[in-house]
């Protein structure tokens, strides 16, 4: 059974049943990756572009990982040494890179919608790292691989997404993903780092982390983006810690356990303390794991790969 | 038989053998994009060294894109993450490299002269991809590779260059490799952009854009580098568009249907009209699908591949 | 018979046993530089990360180049086009890139200790290529296979060392290194220029480069850095190559034929007159050459390979 979708541009819209074949091909990569030489033949010959115009450690070395474990060919293009100075439009730079011969392109980009206007240029498969505020979808799901893995299931399970909603293309990808699949999800954060009209969204929204902790199996926090200090967003990072910042201290609060994830990079003892980021609670750095399957399992559907790997 | 040339430094001098050889094997590599799996095991084990020393989105992925996929080993070299900033001299840069047992350099730099320099530091094979206001061989291959593929021969056809002719090492390139073809070569543009002395080039000139159209099978807009206003070079852009811009309305006025081409990245709206650089005339993306095949040709024959391909 | 060492940070320490394994190992692998392909499978799936966070050519493009002929999967991560500056710990870049399941991490970074720091929170095998003023170990380790490969042994020779020791650490990892294998190291240069306690180095230290050069049988010029000039550590260029700069004319005051050796990049004309670089005393291209294979070595032994290659 292949994907019904022929590229990954966001959660939004994607059935339960990709996201399940997606999450399962992943779990089989997994696998691969615990084995002692982690390379198999799938994507050999495929030529694979990634076009980070943002700059990334994880999600790029990440991506480039997954294609190499799958024996694709990967051709990195960032902005810092590119013609994109030269004034070439988007639509220019893509229609070249497809009349290359390229079968897929992971593009991250700074405005919204990027990865979807690509799929007009181009026949090429797009897959979606990051574009603006909008979607993070390959986070998303390696969040809810990650879940699924810890807790063996996701329907029913409640999450809370604590931190920076509005600007998060992490917690948009995630909301449209965990509603999807059967999952209670509450936001929260500050007024002012909430977006306007979260109804769309499908998730509860509230102010009080308290409330959003309350009986949740996962608690998500985002990272806060201190370059947004002085933008009168929110008050102090001290302030910000006290209430939205999650410690032993909250977490010894709640009746159930809870797993706590984080998308990283991780301001520590602002949004999270240390110890609770290398505490018990933890799958942090599960989620990193999880990440390169699940980048392997949406590169191996979408390059036409129809079973379970 | 082999190339006659041991490093492919520009087209002067070059045979009229040693370009069809290039050009026949290239339309031997274009069948192997066209396949699913587009690598072929002929450079297996074969270093390359992409030394760009000016930044470039197109040729360096192109360049990539054929050591790749004939399965050569390439290695990335720009001058933003280099030790060049130490003051390292280029002979002993070039040396060091030279020391590593680098079979092939594809170099670029903004000098003219620098490819054919470091064939006296090095016993490795040197590929020009750009240098200064030289020459930019590959370019103008993929330049004849696309009209031989489009209309069947070289010998007697006309192409119209138009535009920055004095710092276009497109425009040099294809000159020199065209003449050699039996073409005809007009070379066009307000003359402050021409060069002083373009006996050499064995090329006519001419500042009248309907002089140079008349009759030609070919028309090659270059772009205008946008960065040269100011320099008192060219009076506006709008003039320059109206002078020595190609629109469908001067299109309209040709009796014979040309090709147009662009080596990009394409300014449209000033040189290129857009209708123009996406309508049927325009074989702008055979000629980036083509540089990819051109280079691999240039790569095999010149890493020592003695028939086709 | 491995390597009694899981990581490479220094050779300070490491027994005679193991750098002549190593060195062993890389005189295999020079031969395998010798053939037209280069290229062996020993580490076939293999991921090694190069993690620059200083900027260096020759250092990074050996190391790669030993990575790909072991058919290891490189991947580099340099600090110009990564998220660190989004402030991110090191110990979590490190955690995050670990749990990518990578096996090897060769890292260069300006402060010392950080390759050290590094085995604290990753079970990947990590090689120091470079660190801050501390140990540059496999330049010191392609050091002696240059000169065990001209002399035939190590023990007994000594090598004089001159230039700005305060500030090298390829000066400190030979002094470690040399000291192992029974050679004699003198160290000489400005007093500025000197460590403050030498002692433990175990070398001989003098500020005449007569005094150095007597009897040795392998000089070791050192790179000035030139932007020290200025910070009153020494008087002029001028009178720095006076003193402490290597002419022919020095060279011919000797009685003993001398290897002349430089790790690069020269300053020609300042520590080592340019006849005196491409003369025939210098080996110094050949140091270029034996780096590739000191590191295929070192790459080797680490991955696990017990016997000689």
């Amino acid at each position: 059974m292949p994907l019904t979708i022929k590229h990954l541009l966001g959660l939004k819209g994607v059935s339960e049943q990709d996201i399940t074949l997606i999450l399962d091909n992943a779990d089989n990569f997994y696998e691969v990756l615990q084995r002692e030489i982690k390379q198999v033949p799938t994507l050999k010959g495929i030529t694979v572009v990634n076009l980070f115009f943002e700059n990334s450690t994880r999600t790029r070395i990440s991506f480039e990982l997954a294609e190499k474990r799958l024996s694709a060919s990967p051709l990195n293009f960032s902005t810092s040494t590119s013609s994109v100075s030269k004034g070439e439009s988007l639509r220019d730079t893509m229609r070249n890179i497809e009349a290359m011969k390229i079968d897929m392109v992971v593009v991250r980009h700074g405005a919204a919608g990027v990865p979807a206007f690509l799929t007009q240029c181009t026949n090429a498969t797009i897959i979606n790292a990051g574009d603006g505020l909008h979607e993070h979808p390959t986070q998303a799901l390696l969040d809810m691989m990650t879940i699924r893995q810890k807790l063996g299931r996701l329907t029913g399970l409640k999450v809370a997404i604590i931190g920076d909603i509005l600007h998060s293309r992490v917690a948009r990808s995630n909301a449209w993903g965990m509603t999807t699949m059967g999952m209670k999800v509450v936001v929260c954060g500050p007024p002012t780092l909430m977006p306007q009209h979260p109804a769309p969204l499908g998730v509860e929204v509230t102010d009080s982390i308290d409330n959003a902790l309350a009986g949740a199996d996962v608690v998500m926090m985002l990272r806060l983006q201190l370059e947004r200090q002085g933008s009168g967003l929110f008050p102090s990072i001290r302030e910000y810690r006290e209430r939205y910042g999650l410690d032993l201290e909250k977490l010894s609060r709640l009746t159930k356990k809870v797993l706590v994830m984080h998308p990283g990079p991780i301001n520590r003892g602002i949004e999270l303390a240390s110890n609770v980021a290398d505490g018990d609670h933890s799958v942090i750095l599960d989620q990193v794991t999880n990440g390169v399957a699940v980048r392997m399992a949406v590169l191996y559907l979408l390059g036409g790969g129809g079973e379970n790997a």
